[in-house]
């Protein structure tokens, strides 16, 4: 009987890496109907990462009260896994973009209720959190989470605030001593696939901060206060964290998690692969499947595809990737343990026809790829 | 050592099958050095049948004064393969629509050469001839080669005369008995791969007319020449064949290969699979890669990829099909015989741009199959 793990990344846009595992599926079963099938969705931080892992891994979706991204009360989630030992926290659950889909300013809102799931996870006993950054609402640099967890910040007159967006550059000082006891026993750690700096033209501001409803004034202004909270990391905190490949994502929430909360910045493939064991997992598994929208030399430097070669080439599993399109130059991908990279472009169309068709390729793509296997094996 | 076999179609207007066939090579030696790889170019009749021939099997070109499109001599050839008992013919040799480039006009040009070369050959001693059919310059179905090779024509005046297109309307009579004698003892095979009847709307004026330059008026006078001709056939010859699949093929050519000559008509792929003992050849391969530009399901009511998984599967060799497009609702390939179908289309691109990719697109879809096959393998 074979086995099959299939762990592939969503195509973006196109199909959600739990779909194309329900589809890699129904195609394994028309060529091996004894098969078992082993699938882990793929979660990337952003919505629906803690779905992803509780269907991975089995687990439970605990619902908390706290501030939405204007401080409002609203009821937000997180997964707890691994026999209640880790928390999987997706921010976009109390400071998404789409909770704020008629009022959208990343000037006004805060990631509060973020620290409020980390604490309401630390009571309940998990040792563990893993924090899924990810279409975010905000820009306040992580600041707001650190003040529901007990960080100070005070403004030039002493007094104590929670900065938003737009009033970071009213931070005078930091104080982090009141900072809740528990974490430091915490293992925590953010998913973070995107590189950018803080601040500055590649920065969380300029790239991100109009797709979150600022103007170029306010994204001017955001840029100005992420620069100003690093400069007063740098003075309290001694931390010089503001091009830590990361930094700028989802609003600098990644240089906040960093400065204020201690945690470790890791590439979202290599978090999910080490949560599900992955590397136990692959015991008598004769083929991985995995797959993303693109390869290409991107894909390469470490995306999901090339995170799981890593680990199946030592394993000695073969790794086929199913993907959309193959760039150019990707040879380098065999090297590093891709078995086969097959396409699901079937017929040569743009790839806004080719989208249409996507979930119908994947199907024959892999249907053809299994019925390959098959007359190699039996031969 | 692994043995490969590659017996690959033109990807139509944007590979011959010799250049396939050669990229071919290239990627499996990349990953499979000291491979044994026997290529056969797919003749399909039309120019560059008698090289594919020639390549596939060794042999010899021949060169011969005959008539060419209006009567004048010209200088035109055929190969002869298989220790000089077969003769390999293409008709557009000195038929062929380039050779008449500047002034083409269906209703004068004639095909009495190719009977020259027919004649040319049995007169060398060969046995067999295979005649290749496709870009020709004619629509005298045939008749020209006919009145080369002893048949005569007369008009209602009983003159004898060698009809053209636009004077087979002119054909009161068909007299059959002083044609060549030699022609009886030899095997006469006519490579034909489309299904056109002789006329009509669907027969050879109307449909292949237009592009050797018949304006509508001279394809309405060819089509009624070709209905004409078909009458005295009936009337003379006893025989009814304006319906056979390709009878209307090469301007009538198909019709009067059988009418006058004999001659059967067969699909390309099967007269070069018979041609070349593709049974045999198939002793200890151990992967036979073809392809074509398009997999779709006309192509599996006989075309080149289905042509030879009828006989790879008797062997119980691995067919892989590399090809351009994928069509839909080709899943009996499989059960066909065909192993794997793999497209060239490694980005979603329309398919003007795809063409310019094609050969570096063939050379990365082989490579990677390759890839993937040594890995299977290996474990």
């Amino acid at each position: 009987m074979r086995k099959f793990l299939l762990i592939p990344d969503s195509f973006k846009g196109t199909m959600s890496s739990g779909e194309i595992c329900s589809i890699m599926e129904d195609a394994i079963i028309n060529n091996y109907p004894d098969a078992e099938v082993i699938s882990i969705p793929v979660a990337d931080g952003g919505e629906g990462s803690v779905d992803a892992f509780l269907k991975a891994m089995g687990g439970e979706k605990v619902t908390v009260t706290v501030k939405g991204p204007y401080f409002e009360d609203m009821e937000a989630f997180y997964g707890v896994i691994d026999q209640g030992k880790t928390a999987v926290i997706e921010m976009a659950a109390c400071a998404g973009l789409p909770l704020v889909e008629h009022n959208p300013d990343p000037s006004k809102t805060t990631t509060y209720g973020v620290g409020q799931l980390i604490m309401d996870a630390i009571h309940r006993g998990c040792s563990k959190i893993i924090m899924g950054l990810g279409g975010s609402c905000t820009n306040d640099a992580g600041t707001g989470a650190a003040a529901a967890l007990g960080i100070i910040f005070t403004d030039t007159a002493g007094n104590a605030f929670i900065p938003v967006g737009g009033s970071l550059k009213d931070i005078a000082k930091v104080d982090i001593s009141k900072l809740l006891p528990e974490l430091k026993d915490i293992e925590l750690i953010t998913m973070c696939d995107i590189d950018n700096p803080l601040f500055g033209e590649t920065g969380a501001a300029y790239i991100f901060g109009p797709q979150k409803g600022a103007t170029p004034d306010i994204v001017k202004e955001l840029d100005a206060g992420l620069k100003h909270i690093d400069q007063v990391v740098q003075k309290d905190l001694n931390l010089s964290l503001a091009n830590l490949k990361g930094a700028g994502s989802a609003g600098g929430m990644g240089f906040g998690m960093v400065a204020f909360l201690g945690s470790s910045l890791q590439m979202g493939i290599e978090t999910v692969l080490d949560t599900v064991k992955f590397d136990e997992m692959l015991t008598n598994v004769d083929y991985v499947l995995s797959g993303e929208g693109k390869i290409d030399t991107q894909s390469i430097r470490g995306k999901v595809v090339i995170g799981i070669a890593n680990r199946t080439k030592k394993a000695n599993v073969p790794l086929i990737a199913i993907v959309g399109d193959i760039g150019d130059g990707i040879e380098e991908a065999y090297e590093k343990g891709v078995s086969g990279i097959f396409s699901i472009n079937r017929v040569a169309v743009e790839f806004k026809d080719a989208k249409k068709r996507a979930r119908q390729d994947l199907y024959l793509t892999v249907d053809n790829v299994m019925r390959f296997i098959k007359r190699i094996d039996e031969r």
